[in-house]
Formats: C-alpha cells, sequence, structure tokens
C-alpha cells in the first residue's frame, strides 16, 4: 500500500490486498454519535466494529458539561411541573437556528426527541428531577433541567413559550458528559459492539461504483484494510483542533483561546468524507461564547463597548453575548455592575475576566477606562431611567435581571478579546447529511455505503448567535443512531 | 453515457467512448479569468478551447464597472502625480484581507502587478491618466483613477500610507468591465483561441491515477467528451446564482436583493472542482454593499442603528458600511443629514434608498423614527461636539466628511433591510488553488491536471468587511494568467 495515504485520495478497492478485518458496519469515534451508532446497529443484529483514535473512548462529549436538549414534555419537565409543548420547542429551536436552518431537521429532532430521552434512560441514564431555576451553564449538584438558552430572551420568549429544557444526567456539576458516555459505551460493549483502540481512520476504500466499502485504517502502526459490507459510519468529531482548517473555513474560530474539543478533533472524519465525495456545509459556524455567569448577579450589568454604548442584552445566553465579541475583536467590552454586586470581584467568576477599572462615579469609572467622555454616563442614566420603570427600550432585557444600576460605586469587568477572559469555541460545519445519516454529495446524491454523525456532520446546531447548550448532543446521540440503523441496513 | 452525469462524480476515463474533441488546454468560462488563462496558454503554444454556457462571452466582468486594483506607482498614477509604494499597497491589501488573509498570494499580486499592468495594456486596454478625487464608486466619465476602498479611512490610513488604487480601462461610467471583456477576448481569438458558445461544462473526465484528462460538455444538446492534454482551467465564476449553495455555504449572502452576477454564475466551476476532489474554502465570505454614496455629500451624514446608536465611520467604502446592515438584518439604519446637503433628497441616489423622515429638530426626527427618545437627539450632540473640532472620538471618520449636522431640518434615509435600498452582493469563495493556479484537495495536494482562476477560485478577494473595487478583476486576470500558462506547462 501507498505509504502516502491521504484522506482525500481514497483507496481504490481493487488496490486492496486483503482484508485485516470484515464486518457489517464501521464506525469512527466512539464518542456520542459513534457510541449511539453502535448500540442501534448492534440492536438491528449487525456486527460492528469500532475504530477510536484515542486509547479511551468518550469523544469531547466526556469533556462536556452534558446538557442534552429536550422539550415538550419530558418526564423530568413534568416531575419538575414545567409546562412544555413540542410546537414551542420547535419554533423555538427554528429561530435558534437562524439563517441556516434546516426545518426537516428540526422537525425530525422535535417530534422523536420524548422517545429518544426514553432510549437514553434504556441505555441506563438517569435524570433527577429538578429544575434549578438561577442562571447557570450547568446545574452544581446533580439537578436534571435548567434554561440551557435564550428561551427567556428577546425576542424569542415572544414568538415561542419558553421553558427549561436543558437536561442533565444524573451527575455533579460538569460531570455529565463523562457519565453519558460512560453509560453509552457501556450499553454498547454489552451489546457486543467491538472496539479498536488505538486506531486511526486514514481513508476510505472505494469500489467502481463510488461505493464506500471500507477504510484503511493505521493499527498498531500498520495501516490495515477493514471492509464494511453495511457501510461506514464517520462520527470523527469537529475540527476546532486543526488551525489549518480553521483558517481555511472559519477563520473567526482562531479568535478563541479555548477551544472545547479532544485532541482528535481535527476534522479527520470531514476530510475522509470531503474525499469520498461528500460536500462539507455551513463550516464558517461554530459555538462561541463569552461564560460571564454563574453568578447570576453579573447579568444584572450592562455591557458597553469601547465606544461606552450597550451591545447586547444582558440576560442573553453566553454564547449570544459571546457573538458580539468574536465580532469586533478589536473593540472593548466591559461589563459595568454597581456596588450591589460587588461580591462578584471576589469570586473568581467562571470566564476567567478580570477587573478592569473601579469608580466612585460613573463619570471616574468613564474616566479610568478611557472612554469617550459622556457616553457611558449617557448609556448609563438612560438604561437606569427605563429600567426603574421596568423597561428596556434599546435591548428589552428582562426581569428579573432589569434593575437600575444606581449604587456607586462602580466596577467594569473587562469581556475584551485578549482582556483576560475565556472565549471557548467549537465547530458546527461539517458533512452534508440526509436525515437518515447518509453522507451527501453537492448535489445532494447520497454517497451509497457512507453515513455520517455529530460533529462531522452539520447537524442540529448551525448558528453561533441562536445556540443552547445541549443541542449539540442531543443531536449527535439521535442522529447517530439514525446513522448507525441506516448502515445496518434498516 | 449515463443520462444522469453530475459534477460530482467525475466520469472515469475508461467509460469514454471517444473524444469530441481533443486539445492541449480546456478552459470553462469566457469571463475575466477564462481569457486572460486562454491568451497565455496560447501565447505558450498550446492548443486552447474555451467552452462558454452562455451565447457571449464577458461573463459577470462585463456587467462589471470594470476597476482594477493596481499600484506601487503604475503609469496612471505617475501620470496623475500620485505617489504610492508597492510596501503601501501590500500593507493595505493584508488589512483589507482579515482574518483569511493569504500573505502569499498578496505578496505575488503586488509584487507583480505594474508588469500585470503593461500586460493588459498590450492586450489594448488603455487607461485615461486623470485622477478623480470624490467620493465614488466609479468615474463618471472615462478618467482612470479614482480611491476605490477605505484607504483613507480609520485604522487604514494609519497603518498603511493612502493612494488611489482603483484603476478603470478608458470607457465612461459603468463601461469599463464590458470595454476590458471586449479587449480580452478580442486579443484571445486574435492568438488562435477556440471559443465553443452554448456549450456547458458538466463534469470532470479522470483517469485511474485521479488525473484530470477533459471534461463532459453539453454541445448542441449533446453530452460530449473533450480531452485535455495538458489542463483544464475552471473559470466559470462564483455561486451568487445559486441559492441553494448560499443555503449551505453562505446563508447570510441569501439577505441580498441585487445579486452581481450573471446567470451561470451557479458554482458549477466549483462543484465540478469538488467532484474532482478540489476542497472549497472560506465559503461564507462575500461582497456585500450598500451603495450610498455618490452623492459624495451622503459621506457627511452619520449613520444610527433603530437605537439611536452610531455604528460605523460614514466615509467608509460602500462595503465596508454594507456589512453593518448584512450583520444586523432585523435591525433598523438610518442615515441622518442636515440641511445643508438636502440636494441628496432631490437626486435620486445610487442605492435607491428611501427618505424615512424629515424633522424640523432631532427631537421631532426622533419621534418620526420612533427612536428611543433621547438617543438621537444624545448622538447627534456628541458627534456635533466632536465634530466641531474635527475628531471623531467614537469612530474616527476624517475630514473632509467630518461636519457638525447643526443645520436644521434635518432628514432621515432609510438604509435598513427590507426598507427599499439595494443590497447587492457577490461570493469569494472558492476553490483552494495554489499560486500557480492548481486546484488543491482538502490536504494541500495538487490535483494533476486541474486549474482554477476568478470567482471560481478563493482569490485575493477573501474578506467583505475589507474589500475594495478592482481585487476581484486584478485577480481574475492576473491568477488567469498563471492558471492559463501552468496549464499549458509553463
Amino acid at each position: 500500500m501507498s505509504s502516502k495515504v491521504s484522506p482525500s485520495r481514497p483507496l481504490r478497492r481493487e488496490s486492496v490486498e486483503s482484508w485485516h478485518l470484515e464486518t457489517d458496519v464501521l464506525i469512527v469515534g466512539l464518542g456520542a454519535a459513534g457510541a449511539s451508532a453502535a448500540i442501534t446497529a448492534r440492536d438491528a443484529g449487525a456486527e460492528v466494529v469500532v475504530v477510536e483514535a484515542a486509547s479511551a473512548g468518550g469523544g469531547t462529549t466526556a469533556l462536556a458539561g452534558g446538557q442534552i436538549y429536550f422539550g415538550g414534555g419530558t418526564p423530568t419537565q413534568k416531575a419538575c411541573g414545567i409546562e412544555d409543548r413540542l410546537e414551542d420547542m420547535f419554533q423555538y429551536l427554528m429561530l435558534a437556528s437562524g439563517p441556516s436552518a434546516d426545518e426537516a431537521r428540526v422537525r425530525e429532532y422535535v417530534d422523536n426527541n420524548l422517545a429518544h430521552f426514553d432510549w437514553l434512560v434504556e441505555q441506563g441514564l438517569e435524570f433527577k428531577p429538578e429544575y434549578v431555576k438561577a442562571k447557570l451553564n450547568n446545574t452544581h449538584g446533580d439537578e436534571g433541567l435548567i434554561y440551557s438558552g435564550n428561551e427567556t430572551c428577546y425576542p424569542y420568549d415572544e414568538q415561542a413559550r419558553p421553558a427549561p429544557r436543558g437536561h442533565k444526567g444524573k451527575a455533579k456539576g460538569e460531570g455529565g458528559g463523562a457519565l453519558l458516555m460512560d453509560t453509552l459505551i457501556a450499553s454498547a460493549e454489552r451489546k457486543g459492539a467491538w472496539v479498536l483502540y488505538e486506531a486511526r481512520a486514514l481513508t476510505s476504500i472505494v469500489d467502481e461504483q463510488g461505493r464506500v466499502v471500507g477504510l484503511v485504517v493505521r493499527i498498531d502502526g500498520e495501516e490495515r484494510c477493514i471492509h464494511a459490507r453495511g457501510g461506514v459510519v464517520l462520527c470523527a468529531g469537529g475540527f476546532i483542533m486543526n488551525r489549518e482548517m480553521l483558517a481555511q473555513h472559519a477563520p473567526r474560530l482562531l479568535l478563541s483561546n479555548f477551544p472545547l474539543g479532544n485532541p482528535n478533533d481535527t476534522g479527520m472524519g470531514i476530510r475522509i468524507g470531503q474525499g469520498a465525495g461528500g460536500c462539507a456545509i455551513n463550516m464558517h459556524e461554530g459555538f462561541v461564547s463569552l461564560p460571564f455567569y454563574p453568578p447570576s448577579c453579573m447579568v444584572e450589568g450592562i455591557l458597553v463597548n469601547g465606544k461606552g454604548q450597550r451591545v447586547v442584552a444582558e440576560d442573553v445566553y453566553h454564547g449570544r453575548l459571546g457573538e458580539e465579541m468574536f465580532a469586533a475583536p478589536d473593540e472593548k467590552f466591559y461589563m459595568v455592575i454597581d456596588s450591589r454586586n460587588f461580591e462578584a470581584m471576589e469570586k473568581p467568576p467562571l470566564g476567567g475576566y478580570s477587573v478592569a477599572a473601579v469608580g466612585e462615579t460613573i463619570e471616574e469609572l468613564e474616566a479610568e477606562l478611557a472612554l469617550p467622555p459622556g457616553m457611558l454616563a449617557h448609556t448609563l442614566a438612560f438604561f437606569n431611567e427605563h429600567a426603574a420603570a421596568g423597561q428596556d427600550p434599546l435591548f428589552h432585557k428582562r426581569p428579573p435581571y432589569l434593575k437600575p444600576l444606581d449604587q456607586p460605586p462602580y466596577a467594569a469587568f473587562d469581556f475584551s478579546m485578549g482582556g483576560g477572559a475565556w472565549f471557548p469555541a467549537f465547530t458546527f460545519g461539517g458533512l452534508d447529511t440526509s436525515l437518515d445519516g447518509e453522507v451527501l454529495n453537492a448535489e445532494g446524491e447520497a454517497i451509497a455505503g457512507l453515513f455520517a454523525a455529530g460533529r462531522t456532520t452539520c447537524g442540529l446546531p448551525r448558528w453561533g448567535a441562536g445556540y443552547a447548550s445541549g443541542m449539540s448532543i442531543g443531536d449527535a446521540t439521535y442522529f447517530g443512531r439514525k446513522a448507525g440503523a441506516a448502515a445496518a441496513g434498516c
């Protein structure tokens, strides 16, 4: 075999000298999508081999907080006394998908999400039916339900009745992703999926008709050919760790100083899929964030730019707020609070931001921050006047976080890029797929034998400005199942 | 031959029954890139066939104003007494390329742009050495030189010494592109390039090693195979006319109500290239604009959003200003002028915008526009106070357009999307190529036999927020020559 195997150049089947292994379904990656695909393919009676580049499974999901976006009346919502309707969840996810919305995909996910919740429970995942109302990225304990997006914010709340839909398995704090992956991997192993660790997929193997019939995989330092009679399923994550791909496709994500991913999120699944004729779409989009809460009290501040202008409703999801900074990386941004919330200066908050200035008066703060004289004072006066009346005519920030900042002294946190704060990011772009997980070429035609799911695809999450936590894992597990079933011939 | 020819599925050479034609260099598209490639390949002694889908050549360039970005001391600049240095042009183009900058490509273009100017003159293009200083999209007469970008604006002017670099061939008004194409096509024909009109390229033909050896082309309703011994050069334009591709790759460009292109800008060159293994990059980016000048006097206004906040230095290039609207399509935007420039209400300006309100005072205007009370008045007062001192602390708008708006009554033009103004757009994304025009796969490897130039590639223009008129045609003609030479084996 050529020593220059490249994902961009599939191996022709006639060049394969011998098969190292043969199976029905060959899955690349044992993260949320791959594990879900493996379980479903095994349930369908298929032989399943998973090749995982790392020495353990879990992927990026195992590193994540583990939110899963469910709604429309889940057992957890009902037990917490939360009313929700599938139609409101659908409306919300459509708004959250912005200009890149894929209506059929949103509909598919919403219509099947309650059954998918049950499926996860069948695999062994437990949800503690307790709702935490505070503005959080995740629950601190093992409670199962929070608001994980912009549902209560303008203009979403006017167009889709809000409900908390961020569900986490019963693990403390950020341990939800690890618990989910332990659960899924244990289920996949119980059902007889065979996992090869430290096995790196290198390129596809295609027959004369262009059908994908297997993969070249590096195992123990050797390039081996594995035959997939039914199909290959690419679940190898996104490309946030591949700076060259970011520069080519999503340059603004290079601004992130905190890539959210595992070291194998190098886009290899996408590149293998492209090599076999797949079309990668929406490659510029991603999740970008400034995780500025908790503490919840930070949300009571006003976010101003270096011109002293407010720029966003401060009660939005942290991803929506982070978008503002990513869109203007050379701009200064400050979160201004008054003395009522000075406790925020004592407890280091999640986002790692620092105090830029403190002032006895707003004029003093303005001077300390070197803002154009008069701008911040006017911005604050205008905000306070209306906030006292429960109004925010500029950005429609909502109670309970809408309060006049009228208790000097004032402080400002530096939210600028390069100012010390964390700016996490991961990619949304990937292979175009049918709702069954078939990889599509640029003409929308399915490539025989090739399937994909998770962040190797462009799935449910498509727009950073509208993202809600839980959309990625919901997408990866649900559409992972679909791809596994399709590869198994169901 | 299969009746379902698809650009995503190259034809295998072994399936070709007979060649309809054989040539050295086969070029798709007779726009600026294709014509330049044809001339250069003929000069190198190669047989050249061009297949053009339309019934005449010219492509989108023939519809354009015809600006070409040249600098560093062109004959036109020198004759007009303009000093410029290659290094300033390089610095400027790097800034103008933003996060997607390709330094080697900018360097290549700048270092060779004076020789490229001479090459265009050799083909028969004439430049009238007259500089027009007004803020224009193009000269009204046949004068050859204007500022065509953000060179004099903050922060560019501080980092690269400004010079006008927008060159137009000696044609009146918007006729520069047509003149350029007439000139290039006449030269190509004189040199013996053979053009097949109404001939539509459908997919590539590849041999066992993946080398591109020709194209399937629809001619007189029949699918014909054309053999290219040296190489195929894809110069088929961008994809602004393909709404499905825009949705997949550049959804914000769907907001444009004025696609700048010809009907064949459907991305066919990109899709044929992808089908042969090429990687399309930077697909989300494009030129977007609100052509709000001329009249120049409009630049003296202040642009505010629906919150009454200023958002940009109003003396920027129209593309930079248009970016603000494309980034916030649901936001309102108004250009506020005072009575000194009311003449702008009489002469219908280029951008097609309408008068949203007139007010005897700024407060009356604010009320007419239903802006949050007090915001616009403060914005204007702050602007006027500093403008009177020649300062714009917020956005650094420069003289000569920085003047207090202190002569009521006031008027506001509606610059919002959906408010009647034109929002032109075209695409920047396309095939990744080497500086010689070789099409590259996702691993950066050249695909043998396949070349591309112009908007089928991701070339010199890569960032809408920094674009200057003339970058596209400069890129298409220069790198078209490179691709033609490479395909001819030079």
